[in-house]
């Protein structure tokens, strides 16, 4: 990432110190449980976003840095929140928060963190950057909400899968462009261009997030395949493969039970070729939110945005 | 609350009627949601609070009434993540959202409502009151933290217990004299004197939430005696009666498991005499911060400040 600009690692390692420091403020349960979720958290790809929006070297680095910090504190509250209705023991291969202290540490740890998102973004003194923030994060439970509605149905239409997507995982990357357009001094107009780029990132993210749910391998994602079905969340995968196969047609998600039903149903879904299908949409997403950049821009920074939309396929190559 | 300003009942009715807006604005089955939990709210007190704290007739009433807003959200929302912890089943004699829809819904439901409080709070454009209330939101979290870590246990201290009460519900009143203040125009030292009001009417308040479950009757709080007894949650009245009842003392709070052990213990510690001790407690706090406004201010917020002080007690009389 040195590409983007040489001033960018040192400001993903401050990202990380501040949210260390963070996990630390809270006396020491708190800090257990925030900081294991928030080590577990992944990649720092919003953090990254968000700072790779931004541009030019920034006049205010601090500035940058909370927002990066606020974007991954939402996410790691999100991942708490959803491991506590997913009744998840592992994420990542290390117990969730939810199986070492219980559903309710957890939950409060996800508030903790939500809380301190805006906390840490409010010092930016941008009610802009707050809204754009707490929008993302309305959205994102919304997309939760959408998803247990959705649970166990037989009839959950791409449109509607997709539509999930965005709530639960593109709008908080859009956020990450967002922040990073705004706190460098750009206009609403020049947010606009980039956020359509976060979101279409994202969306691809989530979608080669599910094809991995069913491809496996379980070394990979730290946990075993076919997750979701069992958690009765219907995805691209199992979407496609039910229209290829009268037999997965058939099925119906209430049936999947035990993680060897799960783990079979995996394999049969992989043979329709639905996963091929689904990596061929992220990648179109992929390719749309590449030649969506804005025109005119600085072809470093155009660069260093293609190579983040690239570092999304290239986890899951 | 006329004698407050007589501009405080139109700004109320603003407030809920922007509470219901917000409600409706994520669809229909949120609206369902979080429509029930705000209903289902309360005296809206906290909105009230920031209301009298600004003191005169507000320049920006819009302001007053966001702030209000966004701390009832909060409160909102953390009532719906504590029904969901606690499977509630009723909420002032109505179906909590975790019984109508379930445990995935409403940890969504109140992750909107939180996010929500900061989209509204966010169009004041302070950052101060941004971080005020993610301050106090972050408590509550914390609070909820603690009350699970301590549920069960036999030793609970009082100062334990009043810390708990202090996060859990006393920071959020702090923040809503502090965001009157703020909104008012006035300086981070004109807040802080009143954030210490604040802090205690909510400690009272607890306090007499907590007698109140112990005492009954179940029609006032729409759910069984002694609800914080099976839950594990030890809280004032039960410690004094500890302290008091060698027989009390010797009973493991995991031993109630049952509605019927649940009210014979309410008994118990009633005959103790245990409920008018936690009662005076909380009188004893009232009176303090009715004792400790500052001099110099309005007679009319003033005597506005202690009929919300004296509210909360007459709530329990």
């Amino acid at each position: 990432m040195e590409a983007a600009g040489p001033w960018i690692p040192g400001l993903l390692a401050a990202t990380e110190a501040r949210l260390a420091e963070i996990a630390a403020a809270h006396g020491p349960r708190l800090a257990e449980h925030a900081g294991a979720t928030i080590a577990a958290g992944g990649k720092r790809l919003r953090p990254l976003l968000v700072l790779v929006a931004a541009g030019a070297e920034p006049r205010v680095p601090a500035g940058l840095v909370r927002a990066g910090v606020a974007v991954e504190l939402v996410h790691s509250a999100t991942l708490v929140h959803d491991d506590v209705l997913d009744a998840a023991p592992l994420r990542r291969g290390r117990p969730t928060v939810w199986a070492s202290a219980g559903r309710g540490a957890a939950t409060a740890a996800g508030d903790v963190l939500f809380a301190a998102a805006f906390a840490e973004l409010a010092r930016n003194e941008r009610a802009d950057e707050v809204r754009a923030l707490s929008r993302a994060g309305s959205a994102l439970a919304m997309g939760e909400l959408l998803q247990r509605a959705d649970a166990w149905k037989r009839d959950v239409s791409r449109e509607r899968y997709l539509h999930r997507c965005e709530l639960k995982t593109a709008r908080l990357f859009e956020a990450a462009c967002t922040l990073g357009v705004l706190e460098a001094g750009g206009s609403a107009g020049d947010a606009e261009l980039l956020a359509v780029f976060g979101r279409r990132v994202g969306l691809a993210f989530q979608l080669l997030d599910d094809v991995l749910d069913v491809s496996g391998p379980a070394e990979r994602t730290g946990k075993h395949r076919g997750t979701d079905l069992l958690d009765g969340t219907v995805t691209l995968p199992f979407i496609i493969a039910r229209e290829r196969s009268e037999a997965l047609a058939a099925v119906d998600p209430r049936a999947i039970t035990t993680p060897e039903r799960a783990e079979a149903l995996c394999d049969q879904i992989a043979a329709t070729g639905a996963l091929e299908a689904s990596r061929e949409h992220a990648h179109s997403v992929v390719a749309a939110a590449k030649a969506g950049l804005p025109e005119g821009g600085a072809p470093a920074q155009r660069r260093a945005l293609e190579l983040v939309a690239e570092s999304v396929v290239a986890r899951y190559a």
